[in-house]
């Protein structure tokens, strides 16, 4: 990563993570171990790409991040609780995350399942909550429906459920394309959808940063399996890998070469969607290119 | 119940069932088994307690039902979202909800998580998409919020958590009053405000139906803990019952005939908040006094 991308990326993880901050209640709320699981979680070193990629498609149109925090927040936990119910032994069975113990390791299956169901609540609330402060309703509630369809059935749900019960069975890759569109991408692409949406962009606008979002969302996760298929048993965030979980990946049915070369398709395919904007989707460019070339 | 509540529970029992069933995929779509577990669970033979709540709210100010339809439908997701995860092994680990197998029973504990999930996520779509139709008024945004605090850390995610954490442990009245406040009375408060918001009520016709709502609320979860405690080892939905499990209660604290009271006290509140409406309001009375005489 060159030195200004990584300022960038730590100048606005430090915004996103100080706004997380106050949007949530303290650790010393009662009853304190819900509050505390959830913040285990929420601040457990992540990178906050989705938060960043939304303030990277706002700042296209506007320059007050400020007002577009609570949805890049929002989002934030959203990703969140899909982590910590993603780890759940029924689900994934992780016991490791970002090298430390799980939120159900460290609190116990229930209230990790509430930890997931707080965050996901909470991050509508926020969101309803910042849509009434900004006067004008549709821009709020368009977020708000536009976050729902990535979280719900046409994105996550569905995506985690055919994930599972792939694992161990056959596949192809139109499994593996389903997957990835509804578990990684439709959030990715909510992310900088959301970022035009709060940022007053138009019907072609929306369309090429939505377009962008899908194809940068799906060579994340092709790019995140082949980093995991290099390094073996165990991944890079310290769990067993999903290639001994018997996962459907794209390494694992089309092999490492195959796999770099799509995500560099998806990749290039993304790049040239914002070509109808300004230098001031530079940093949208940058963070897609990285996204890519990451560790290999 | 008297045959004309009856008559109107029943009716609304089944315009509600009929929006539901429009507000969501069918069972036939892929991945089949998440929308099957879904259904199953949302079509489980519940009252409709808290949608039918809404709508006698909105009927004090309004006579266009589907206007506030996908809120009563949100409401009622949302609650079956809490029931699924509620039931989980981790959580009260229920075999049979409604005298038929817990949805973890019948799918398996991650579709069981993914289906509630997906109902708290598709909930806030709904909601979201209605607001959206509704046009430029923020009533959609206000529901959104009234619900997302309801179903928050300021309602049920912190109520289950404290009910959990007391359950085989020494408590208190005041314990006791958090729990039923927040895991049970929250969300039927919000239930009848969001029928006032939708409806257009002013500030202290809002206040009246919160208030109305809160008691109530209490009323209900105490005459739920004395027909259980009535009922013995099992409870009315062929689970294990909540003495048995030492859950935290008012009967198993206070005895019967003193929980009793406290319900009719309760009661009897409620219907005082409700002295500033017209007759428009018989329905929301009608059902308030149902709520607290039911079976003994």
């Amino acid at each position: 990563m060159s030195i200004e991308l990584d300022q960038y990326f730590k100048a606005r993880r430090e915004l996103i993570e100080k706004s997380l901050d106050q949007f949530l209640p303290s650790e010393q709320t009662y009853p304190e171990k819900i509050h505390q699981a959830i913040r285990y979680s929420l601040f457990g070193g992540g990178k906050r790409i989705r938060p960043i990629l939304l303030l990277a498609g706002y700042e296209i149109f506007r320059d007050d991040l400020e007002r577009a925090m609570p949805f890049a927040c929002a989002l934030e936990m959203i990703h969140n609780y899909s982590l910590i119910h993603d780890d759940l032994p029924a689900m994934d069975d992780d016991d490791f995350r970002r090298g430390k113990p799980t939120c159900h390791k460290m609190f116990g299956e229930a209230t990790a399942i509430l930890a997931g169901d707080a965050l996901l609540t909470e991050a509508f609330g926020l969101m309803a909550r910042a849509g009434l402060e900004m006067g004008s309703d549709q821009v709020g509630l368009k977020a708000i429906q536009e976050l729902g369809q990535a979280a719900g059935l046409s994105g996550i749900i569905t995506g985690q459920e055919l994930d599972l019960e792939k694992q161990g069975q056959v596949y192809n890759e139109q499994d593996l394309e389903y997957i990835s569109r509804h578990k990684t991408a439709a959030l990715i692409r909510a992310s900088v959808k959301v970022g035009g949406i709060l940022g007053g962009a138009g019907e072609s606008e929306l369309t090429a940063l939505s377009e962008f979002g899908e194809r940068i969302g799906r060579a994340f996760q092709i790019v995140d399996d082949v980093l995991d298929f290099q390094v073996g048993d165990r991944d890079r965030k310290g769990s067993e890998s999903d290639a001994r979980k018997k996962k459907a990946t794209y390494p694992a049915l089309l092999g490492l070469s195959q796999s770099r070369e799509l995500a560099k398709r998806l990749s290039r395919e993304a790049l040239k969607c914002l070509e109808i904007f300004s230098d001031r989707a530079e940093p949208l460019r940058k963070i897609a290119g990285w996204l890519v070339a990451r560790e290999y």
